[in-house]
């Protein structure tokens, strides 16, 4: 039995996690799984996630998990996409945590208002705006001082970050007011594979 | 050189590396640094902390930590806080984000726009009441299942979820529909030593 993947291709979450075990050459099957139909609020679907969100990985037993941030842990648990050193590692949850709380709920929710909701881009709410273009601004900060996120090495902040830094543009931002982050969501395409 | 906290004692977030640092052992000095008077904004904080939050650590060597779920993994790494369990580890990770991203933005923020900006807690906005209840249903569920969110024992997660669930009833949530919860925030104040 293989690690089974639900996800929803049109999220950033969900593609965290195939981007991981595509990296780590972990072997899975994907079930589309839409977010837009409600395929997540199914009696079968909250079975599994009574939080009712994609991804949730089922492994080969059975057991299920959920959370992208907490399913890419354990994935890359001693591999190279959590650094070794314990401060590093601290930082990359630092990471982790921040892009739950003060990126995603901004830069991901304008994206999918915009092109899932048909909202045009200059009717957002201004905060969410606000919000978002603050977190870019704290992301082009480090990228001016490092390759990576957490030094010179590809890892899971990396990974979580990009997911939706990498699309922004599609909530209405404007990365080109943010060169270094396009270069760092270059370098981290690349060292991922994605296109 | 001591472990420097900066935290604020109205904050779960800032009191979940206050339990943590206690339970383990681990001598801290507490700076008392306050949200409502904006002490998280200014320069040499910010030089600290450009996401400008607390909580925030800075250890012996001045290298600084932010994210109080980044900082209680960082701080327990090693003891029984974390599971050893490599899936029950993954399901505290689980559990860390979704208070993040799911119940802190929820109970957290009603509890904080009623006690300190004074709004009624009928006022609040409907979706944040909603949301709230459907978070404190969740754990209700778990609850009724373990004796702590994860299994037998005490991990980051109830250090995590009690923070706010404990106070819920200062943002208008009524504990007494969840009954479960209630006898599980009693359960971890009493392994945390919290009055």
């Amino acid at each position: 039995m293989t690690l089974r993947v639900y996800g929803d291709s049109i999220s950033g979450n969900c593609l965290k996690v195939k981007w991981v075990a595509q990296h780590l050459g972990r072997p899975f099957d994907w079930t589309e799984t839409s977010v837009l139909t409600a395929e997540t609020r199914t009696p079968e679907f909250l079975a599994l996630n009574p939080a009712g969100q994609v991804p949730l990985v089922v492994f080969g037993d059975g057991r299920p998990l959920a959370q992208s941030n907490a399913i890419m842990l354990h994935l890359a648990e001693g591999s190279e996409l959590i650094p070794a050193d314990a401060y590093d590692r601290a930082r990359m949850y630092e990471w982790l945590f921040w892009e739950q709380y003060s990126h995603e709920p901004y830069i991901a929710v304008a994206r999918f208002q915009v092109l899932y909701l048909g909202k045009p881009a200059e009717t957002l709410e201004p905060k969410l705006v606000e919000r978002g273009n603050a977190a870019l601004a704290r992301l082009e900060t480090q990228a001016q001082q490092s390759p990576f996120l957490v030094g010179d090495r590809l890892t899971l902040a990396d990974v979580a970050l990009v997911a939706y830094t990498r699309v922004a543009h599609e909530g209405g931002f404007d990365l080109a007011l943010y060169p270094a982050v396009k270069a760092w969501v270059g370098r981290v395409e690349a060292a991922l594979g994605v296109v």
